[in-house]
């Protein structure tokens, strides 16, 4: 039996324009490694943390990677316990789901060394108990493509005093790649949280769901069109651009270039686009570093395929 | 070449809980024939005006049923006119659809008597314009599924100063049947309109989003517990179910009855419910009939195939 594993979960865009804390879709840019050993010590106690983040609560139970483990822990009565390693690969407040990805990280790799391994509606559970110590509530348009892969809608409901997701995949369309440009700056996910008005006009209401049902229909109907028609998000995205220098050229390149859609990623202050082909979606990449350039931002960037975007999983 | 053609037009149900101005589907229950004749006088003229309904405006720009083919005559300077009978067999302000159903059967009455026949988008978008003259606005939620047929996903979008509806036609799950019951009660789309407030909570917008994609992903994917699941509407329905005495029985009732879901039709006051498989179907419309009589409602009400559901057709 395995005694130490290391867990890999991706980063992961949320939101996707269209489907604030419901839609997501995994990256195959960065990640976070988790690595968890069984100690016959019960409860859960951080060791390493490596990586482009290292400012991380060393308190288990506040820890985005930590959390989940000790309500499993709790909730199983394990009688023994984790050191836990964590090798962060996602930058702080960047908005690609760093935190989703270390909870679910965490999960993956404990899992690999339990007596009896989870379900993995557990998982996605106890990912969400650690991700939200860093977002402040729960929502799992995250943690589900970290967890899964590829597209997800994936939505929350409390049942029995633990929160459980509701995942559904949806069907990439072939040929989709992904442009994610991340400036260097930080923005918590609270501050973006914060700036988001209590209440939206029914109107708005009303065209963003007509975006979202064209957006889910494109993807089974593999109609590039109809997506590009629907990928507009009038909700969030108008509140949360000015905390992005250049957002607005930022997109207005991305589209001008080719792009299918464009809006931020998560809570920010990364951007996405989605492209048809690897050589338009290139392009496209150029011309959004050029506007975050123009704004006085460096930026790091990547491309993809969300057709084989990856999902989390035991690496040793 | 046809002088003279009568087209029928079928009822349909709009918003379907989670769409409100976006989702509908017709149903095999009543629908309103149109009979259009060329006439050597240009102009629109009312003739008669049979069945459910009689009372209905006398101007042709004011009337569902010739609205669209006023605007029409106009765009197309037509030489020759229009005379128009109408036979309605959709009751008034019953949240079937009857006014889309008049204004769709006109267009595609009249299509067949034009010398070079319009495209579908024109159809639609002159349906919408005769529609718009009950409604006081554009969407297509019945128009869309009254013209097409079927379950469909419309929005309403302003090109070159006229209405376009962008229509997507979604996959019925097989063996799925539509109860439809119409307690004997008025309910103008106007009032219904009116009581809905201008915004809604950003946590309901999140809720009702979940549900939408949850019931699209549902229907590709066949899936009748995610179907179940998704099926609620948290936006519009709570507003308007005090209009329509016995709503919460008769929902509770056919829920209880094994139904898939049950929610407003339109604007009220008649109520849909989905059901997997004719006779259960059979069992919700009898426990949904015996809920209006316990609020002194007597009511009429329509058991049809989800997969059958008809489209606008010439029928002599």
């Amino acid at each position: 039996m395995k005694t130490r594993a290391t867990a890999m979960a991706p980063a992961s865009v949320a939101n996707v324009a269209v489907g604030f804390d419901l839609l997501g879709f995994s990256v195959a840019a960065a990640g976070d490694e988790v690595t968890v050993e069984r100690t016959s010590k019960p409860g859960v106690e951080i060791g390493d943390v490596t990586g482009v983040v290292t400012q991380v609560p060393k308190d288990s139970a506040k820890n985005t990677a930590t959390a989940g483990l000790v309500r499993l822990a709790h909730d199983l009565d394990l009688k023994f316990g984790f050191r836990v390693s964590i090798k962060k690969g996602i930058p702080l407040g960047s908005g690609m789901g760093g935190s989703a990805a270390s909870a679910v990280a965490a999960i993956v790799a404990a899992n690999a060394v339990l007596d009896k391994p989870l379900t993995e509606a557990d998982m996605l559970s106890y990912s969400l108990i650690g991700e939200a110590q860093a977002s402040g509530s729960y929502h799992a348009d995250n943690v589900a493509p970290s967890f899964k892969g590829g597209l997800t809608i994936a939505r929350v409901r409390s049942i029995d005093d633990r929160p459980r997701v509701e995942l559904v995949s949806l069907p990439a369309i072939p040929e989709t790649y992904t442009v994610l440009v991340h400036p260097q700056l930080i923005l918590e996910t609270k501050t973006a949280r914060g700036v988001l008005k209590a209440d939206i006009h029914l109107k708005s209401h009303v065209e963003q769901a007509a975006n979202l049902a064209g957006f889910i229909a494109a993807c089974y109907r593999q109609d590039f069109d109809l997506l590009k028609r629907s990928f507009a998000d009038v909700v969030i995205e108008p509140q949360r651009a000015h905390l992005i220098p250049g957002f607005h050229d930022v997109k207005d390149s991305a589209m001008k270039a080719g792009s299918l859609g464009c809006s931020i990623s998560g809570a920010g202050p990364s951007v996405f686009a989605w492209v048809r082909g690897r050589e338009l979606a290139e392009a496209v990449e150029k011309a959004m570093i050029g506007a975050f350039a123009r704004a006085g931002l460096e930026s790091k960037s990547w491309v993809s395929s969300l057709t084989d975007a990856p999902a989390a999983k035991v690496i040793a």
